[in-house]
């Protein structure tokens, strides 16, 4: 049975921006891009150049993808030509294959928000969709509030798709803008729009998810006969967010009753790197990951009851509704069991750490990694803590010096020229064998700016390791991150320290504590732990 | 038109446990139950009464609920009577008016995890809700992986729901247990049931969120004829959660396609608290809340874009599919690089501030919040620092006191028992009118457990403000959020800080820094300054 292809258009860099607190950088929206493109999107809309500096850097540096790059503006105003709008202009000076350019589809938008006749509206589309075909661009309309603008005037709601249709644009999307209608009322339109005259092979769809539907009712769409799904990824967007490609990818490989029928760009090999795409915008946005999030989630395939664990070691498939390796995913189940300690000893393995089938330390470490991971410790984005941890647990770490203690002042005043200025110092006290040593050291860089108490502590922490110097001379402190893990005042500070030598080597450590300075300065400690291990560095003998 | 009556029943207490991480304490579950009953849930499913003692604990103390108070349990073991079963005795001791029992539909898991003939099985449905009907309980039964049984074996799971209605079962509900089942799967399949001989009337759905279609999955069922929905609060429960009834309840009574054919028990009096009741959930979890949730999350009517704010200006309607009142929601409309000098408008009036549209002082305060923005600030999560923003730019900010200088300090030792400990120590020198005042504070909590520097600054600086200090006793700071705005060593720190006051206001501030104390500073200056001006506290004079 020949299978009918999907066309997958991604919006993360354009209506996933839309979402509060969500301002991606221009090397940001690059990292994104180049995410999408290797997962296998066929359309990737980089953002509306011309309405910020960051959209319009982003399609200055020409990103090259295997997906068409599309830039997204607006349907000319009205009482100018087509030629004559700075706004659209802009978006064709983008100088990408595709443009989507948004319109109105609802008759009560047309003459409230825009305040324009109905008749102009059309003009407006039908006009600005040949402008883009004439200047040799693949056009898209995205028809917002399409179906609302149905729902109250069906007629006027398929004038405007047609303008856009005959005006010859290749795609035209029906968009559910404020995310209220439902997946039985999505199907039927979109079942009318076919009759109407537009093929569904020229039919996109893009849902929010206000009734928490945006994904049913993208699927209704697409059962109805539209072949193009736009969506983001983890769901970012306005209000409740998008429809999530991180859920429908997933959905329609995995999932017999798609599946069966269709066929996308994504392989089921850039599938398995499903989870860490999603985890890593997770990281960039610095948000912590949504546990229950469908298919990625860190709870997606975790079995808490005692009568879905027993029978998931008999057979997995009891309690899965697919195999969680499949997206990159892994199954949770109670730490003690068997399964968790062959993961272990594999992941050990992985290190150059050769453990025992039935070594009773393995028990113990994964009691004292579910122990941290409740006081806030993440390992999975710490492998060198993680390593430490475990080497720690059978003996192979040497005592290479003790801090005996640190001070770190942070003060912030006026200097002689009257101007407030902040400086940070830190004093550490380490024990060599039988050498005691201070250091101190303040937080100002090359231009003389404060760098805040934590590069004080590194500086401070690095300045004179006796023996060890050689070893630490080369590191250097690349990213820190920082989240609170609980909310409230009891809140509990993660800090996640890379660090990177001169070998190329980089590696990340953890640490945790109310106290956002001591958990810095346990991630650091960790950071110079590693390298010396790595490095071979022999430890000072008192 | 007379609308049919659909019957909600709520599983928080049992199915929402099995979320990872919650584990509920009996005073808890008397509260939650109070809020469902509040809310006008028909049926609360308190636990499993004998499988643990909170479970048991939370029957023994006999709530009182409008609700039909239900038990949960099994169907009796094989080779054993009901009578004799120990497990269904506790489930019957718990002396509630209903009980729901969960049994297998599909023969694979009778055969692989139960370890018994099908016949067996039937056997043990039928004689175990017999006996419940004949104690005078109203028995449901639950049909464990019924969906995916149905898909393997039609006819056997079939019998097993005939098994449970022939014994007198006034619900049958209908398990998509490992959630992977699409809508249009639990559609048709519902329709054969019915046409199986089991009325609607007599069949429930239950759903979980694995493909992210747990409510969609829900309201298909009820299209097909089921009449009881199952869910929980927040979307609660294994793996990625159950259905959502906060999700579920505004769309029944909000959307015309359910509201006009439906009733539910929920009055719209009562759902105009339902934020209140998601909230205080997420609080007895301690649970940062997750803004996007449909209806009640903090993002749900969040506008960012600037065409949005413009065009909500002149209508709200156009932009949202329901009014956020009617589920005590409210209009969030947040500043960012893409508001536009509407949006400001809007947000100036909100905050009691009329500006006139060619107020160039608009011009302005826009290209301050863009260059601040660039430097690392989040206006749309800082309301609070936005309008001080503003209200300088409009001259409306009186001078309430002046920072000379602070410094903080800490300092990890040992102590007279020789354990390390951190001690973080915080002195600030403000000026009031003439008067200078110089407050130190350190940072241990009642406990004697060290809460970092922020904490010991933001209590220097609440120490002493004199006149000003009725202001600021009835003021917290109830959460903290820090995020690194740019990587590598440049990286700037973003702080966030949630305060709350004794009328019950919460405001949120920002500050911005490559020093954290200092970002974490200015963020408490804003919060502190905001009070003063809600207030309407009167500025000392010199």
């Amino acid at each position: 049975m020949t299978r009918t292809r999907l066309t997958l258009y991604d919006t993360t860099l354009r209506d996933g921006q839309q979402t509060q607190g969500v301002q991606f950088s221009t090397p940001e929206k690059h990292q994104i891009a180049a995410m999408l493109d290797q997962l296998g999107i066929d359309y990737i809309e980089g953002g509306w150049p011309g309405a910020n500096p960051t959209d319009s850097e982003f399609f200055a540096a020409k990103p090259q993808t295997k997906a068409t790059l599309t830039a997204f503006g607006m349907t000319k105003r009205a009482g100018r030509s087509a030629e004559n709008d700075d706004v659209l202009a802009a978006v064709l000076n983008a100088d990408t294959q595709a443009v989507c350019l948004v319109g109105k589809a609802h008759d009560f938008h047309v003459t409230t928000a825009l305040g324009i006749s109905l008749a102009e509206n059309l003009e407006n589309i039908g006009a600005s969709i040949a402008h883009c075909v004439a200047r040799g661009r693949e056009a898209h309309f995205d028809a917002e509030h399409f179906f609302d603008g149905y729902k109250a005037n069906p007629d006027y709601a398929l004038q405007a798709l047609h303008a856009a249709h005959d005006a010859g644009a290749r795609w035209i999307v029906l968009c559910d803008t404020n995310g209220g209608t439902l997946p039985s009322e999505i199907r039927a339109i979109t079942e009318s729009v076919i009759k109407s005259g537009i093929p569904g092979d020229h039919l996109g769809i893009h849902c929010h998810d206000d009734t928490g539907q945006a994904v049913a009712c993208s699927l209704a769409a697409v059962e109805a006969g539209a072949r193009q799904i736009q969506g983001t990824l983890n769901g970012l967007g306005e209000r409740c967010g998008n429809a999530s490609l991180t859920t429908l990818i997933p959905t329609l490989l995995l999932k017999p009753a798609y599946a069966e029928r269709f066929e996308i760009g994504v392989t089921p090999e850039a599938l398995t790197q499903l989870l860490r795409i999603s985890r890593k915008l997770d990281d960039i946005l610095n948000r912590v990951p949504l546990r229950t999030l469908p298919f990625v989630g860190a709870s997606a395939f975790a079995h808490k009851a005692g009568l879905h664990a027993s029978a998931i070691l008999k057979d997995p498939t009891t309690y899965e509704h697919i195999d969680p390796a499949t997206v990159g995913n892994a199954r949770v189940v109670p730490m003690s069991n068997q399964a968790g300690q062959s993961n272990l000893r594999m992941r050990l393995a992985d290190m150059g750490v050769a453990v025992a089938r039935d070594d009773p330390r393995l028990g113990a470490i994964l009691e004292d990694v579910k122990a941290r991971e409740d006081q806030g410790y993440a390992y999975d984005s710490a492998q060198a803590s993680f390593e430490l941890l475990a080497r720690r647990a059978l003996g192979q770490v040497p005592d290479y010096f003790e801090v005996k203690r640190y001070r770190v002042t942070v003060e912030r005043r006026k200097n002689k020229y009257n101007e407030m200025i902040t400086l940070s110092e830190a004093v550490v006290v380490v024990k060599i064998g039988d050498e005691k040593k201070l250091s101190v050291s303040e937080s100002l860089d090359a231009e003389g700016h404060d760098r805040g108490p934590v590069n004080a502590l590194a500086k401070a922490l690095a300045k004179d390791l006796g023996p060890y110097q050689d070893a630490i001379d080369d590191m250097k402190l690349v990213d820190f991150k920082v989240r609170i893990t609980q909310g409230g005042t009891e809140a509990v500070t993660r800090v996640i320290i890379d660090s990177e030598d001169g070998q190329g080597r980089r590696w990340s450590t953890v640490g945790v504590s109310p106290n956002i300075v001591d958990a810095s300065f346990e991630a650091l400690l960790d950071a110079v732990t590693w390298k010396f291990l790595r490095d071979g560095v022999e430890p000072c003998r008192t």
